[in-house]
């Protein structure tokens, strides 16, 4: 499926027959053939139509079920899966904290999920800018008078941190955005444990998601951008000095 | 799990045992107390820890399994999924895809798909211009030069370009910014189709590929995250002229 990854220079296996019925059901449904709650032909039939065994085809079919592609429920068939957005959140989180401990090609560092953070949350703050309707600001307006309620409370803080930023990328009213961020919301919710910790930065935090709010509520999308580049830039920094990997 | 979720304001049922069951075994996996590949207890010893029934840890466990976030296999117990950069790429694309037939909140359109394509490729362009390798470069070169010897084949100038666009993406040598962009690419794929086939925009591609690459291969991140950019406008420029919904 993906043959243009250069980046697992890993041997390959020559595909076995039952890959490549894998591979020619995924590029039904990336075509769009397929859609999420189709339901697939009987096991013979699909064995008849690639012109290969039954067992090929359970083959197949188990490992995509193994995948998530495929619902397969006894007696009733295999059915294209519907996706929520939940579970693609957690699939990627899973990748995400399994690649953390991954072997070093495929392992994901602190500033690579610092990068995709910066990517998505300044892009994010300038299109919440353009897109957040009343309801996305009194929302944000409620997480921010809860967060400097919290005080020193760094637990609560933290999570409350979390929920604001990710706040800005629901008022985005792009979904995939908010897929993304959840993503790394575990491994950024540790970084703030870290930070928010270190003496100073919860007030900086809290002075800096107050600028963050008062340009999206202005309708200034560079505004935003800017004043959550900043926010980023000191997180970072605090980060850093607490003995983050620097890249 | 998603108590500051207000993008989808339906009405929430309270939470069954079995709901609360299923949100602390997340909570465990999300604090990375329960690590991807690790065995779970036993039903018996969960229902104990949990101080609830067996039926409903059974239940909690076929929920985590339907999300795929646990293994169940008969006999050996549930271990906690690993997920691999395909399984995570693929639950987003089903996502993508499933989202785009779904009710309005929730469905994602072209310009939001759009919108997170310009978020990923500019920075990819960037980072990529700082982290290619040679054989990265290469491979870009390989890419392109089959792009252009293409010609006016549709299918394959399309399939080239967004293996092209990929490369710059594993360029980075980060998987995430990979996984993000496969989810999307479905999508992007079949706006290729169409604006591969207006007259005059092959070259103008061809052109751009060609100025983007330079760039990185200069190691100049701003010059080709701008030179992605102008590619980028371009494409959407010719997306709408073709019928695609402003935003």
């Amino acid at each position: 499926m993906n043959a243009e990854n250069v980046q697992y220079p890993t041997l390959q296996r020559s595909p076995t027959l039952s890959d490549r019925v894998t591979d020619s059901v995924l590029q039904l449904i990336t075509s769009n053939a397929l859609k999420p709650g189709d339901r697939l032909p009987s096991e013979r039939d699909l064995g008849v139509r690639f012109g290969v065994s039954r067992t090929v085809v359970r083959e197949a079919l188990r490992s995509l079920a193994a995948k998530g592609v495929l619902d397969v429920r006894s007696g009733s068939g295999a059915i294209v899966a519907r996706v929520d957005v939940d579970t693609a959140s957690q699939a990627l989180r899973l990748f995400v904290q399994g690649s953390r401990e991954g072997a070093d090609g495929d392992r994901v560092e602190y500033e690579q999920i610092n990068d995709v953070r910066e990517m998505l949350e300044t892009r994010v703050a300038r299109i919440a800018a353009r897109a957040a309707q009343d309801t996305d600001l009194d929302s944000l307006r409620d997480l921010h008078d809860r967060m400097k309620a919290a005080k020193t409370d760094v637990e609560l803080s933290s999570s409350l941190d979390v929920a604001f930023h990710r706040g800005i990328a629901v008022a985005t009213h792009n979904p995939l955005f908010v897929v993304m961020l959840d993503s790394i919301e575990p491994a950024l919710l540790e970084i703030r444990r870290k930070t928010l910790g270190s003496p100073g930065r919860p007030n900086r935090a809290l002075r800096a998601h107050a600028q963050i709010l008062e340009r999206i509520a202005a309708r200034d999308p560079e505004g935003a951008e800017q004043a959550m580049n900043d926010h980023l830039a000191d997180s970072r920094a605090v980060w850093r000095r607490l003995g983050g990997t620097v890249s």
